[in-house]
């Protein structure tokens, strides 16, 4: 599958990074946009992102890449079920897309769900940029039916990225991230609605850090949230218990436990966390 | 108190970047630092940050800077009440303090109570930078009994420093920074627990920023969360309200409630942070 018409729908962040990172690195030979957003179109088009813009998906595609919101996946995938080409997603939650997939009649060989770990509060195409994948981990989560071929020649468009793929289940990817991305994003908005307008000269780079994935797109994010609800829930549930631990050593004057749980999530912080 | 002899007790991460700042913006005719960590004391004799290290205070110092812990500062400033100086701090929680001094016998009309609103997660002399203070938010909590001139003077010095200088009760100083950097520090913490190695790859650029605050100083987040632990809790407990409040909403596919906080953070955090 080297250098192949490629097919992003919705050219926005991801999408937009996407176009560039294949630009870049020479790896598509065509770059067709399908994209309902007029506006979004037209300045992808204008700079270049893609080749040009189709209302439909042309028969010629190789790759088809599935950029737009989570909940819109299952029905392209569904009406793509007769199209040759490989088919790829981006969507942050993947078990609601594979099971609206396994109950269908149908079975999809060529489509292997993937979600690469990179983002930005920002959206749209002027927030695209030709690293987004670079050096980030994209998982992929393929099903019994996936053509093994097809899977392998995914794996490999990623790597061309510069990207990592990490392979695993729908159900442990939305777990997993529930607890590394969509739960701080809870967090952060929650935290946020104290926040008043005297309190700014108040705050440092803790905060400004702390805080900035607040800055991020409600209505993709509540279309998160929804979607991984479960997962989600049960992450929130188990950061409950750990912070009636810590509120409990603080209101007991505990010192012996609220240090311990403070210097393990230090140690763990230092231990985890890629490089600042 | 132009260029005074400058007494930094606590040669760490803040007295250091103290020392630094003065030395480079020349604010002070001579620096002697005051600290019982021998190795921070070599470190800081060694890099130049202190023209001397002693073991007690000198007569004839103009200035003497508190970086010590918090729960050190009022017996330092008791201990200091006959001496002609200035006295400062740079403390995290101010009421403990004051409400120490207020109870006792003596009044103290040199020590002006400030709070420089810059740090790092890192921490010792090695850390020190001469910029710290620069565009900072420095808050000063002065009582009745605070000697007008001093204040001034104080307020002048953190300015030629670079910070902004904001004045307050101690009150609502702990009430605001309870809110604005030790709330965000608990819930890092608490956040940690949950977070194990096979997560790490699984981990983007918000993740990162998130969890920065958590790689603290254990022993000196603790001892913060003790001292201010009734402005901490009723922070948390207002926190706990608004989870609750989107839990909810996620719970009960209440996209109209859920979508209404999470546009309320995102414009918060947009018109509410410093310029990332």
């Amino acid at each position: 599958m080297h250098n192949p018409t490629t097919v992003i729908v919705g050219v926005g962040l991801i999408g937009g990074s996407l176009a560039r990172a294949l630009r870049t690195r020479n790896l598509a030979t065509e770059i067709i946009g399908v994209e309902s957003n007029a506006a979004s179109a037209r300045w992808a088009l204008d700079h270049g992102l893609v080749d040009r813009i189709e209302a439909h998906i042309p028969d010629n595609a190789d790759l088809i890449a599935l950029c737009t919101p989570s909940d819109q996946i299952a029905q392209w995938v569904i009406d793509l079920a007769e199209h040759p080409a490989t088919v790829i997603d981006v969507a942050s939650v993947k078990a609601p897309i594979v099971q609206v997939l396994d109950e269908h009649q149908q079975r999809f060989p060529r489509f292997v769900p993937c979600h690469p770990i990179s983002g930005s509060e920002k959206s749209g195409p002027e927030a695209a940029t030709e690293d987004l994948f670079n050096a980030a981990t994209v998982v992929v989560t393929p099903g019994a039916e996936t053509d093994t071929l097809v899977k392998s020649q995914v794996i490999e468009f990623w790597e061309a990225l510069g990207a990592s793929v990490l392979e695993m289940t729908a159900q442990a990817h939305d777990e997993a991230l529930a607890l590394t991305s969509h739960l701080p994003h809870l967090l952060a908005f929650a935290y946020m609605q104290q926040v008043e307008a005297d309190h700014l000269p108040l705050t440092g780079g803790g905060f400004r850090d702390f805080t900035r994935i607040a800055e991020a797109n409600p209505e993709l994010w509540w279309r998160i949230f929804a979607l991984n609800k479960a997962p989600l829930l049960a992450a929130l549930s188990g950061f409950g218990e750990q912070i009636d631990a810590l509120a409990q050593a603080i209101e007991q004057d505990d010192r012996a436990s609220g240090l311990a749980i403070i210097a393990e999530a230090a140690g763990r912080r230092e231990t985890y966390a890629k490089h600042d």
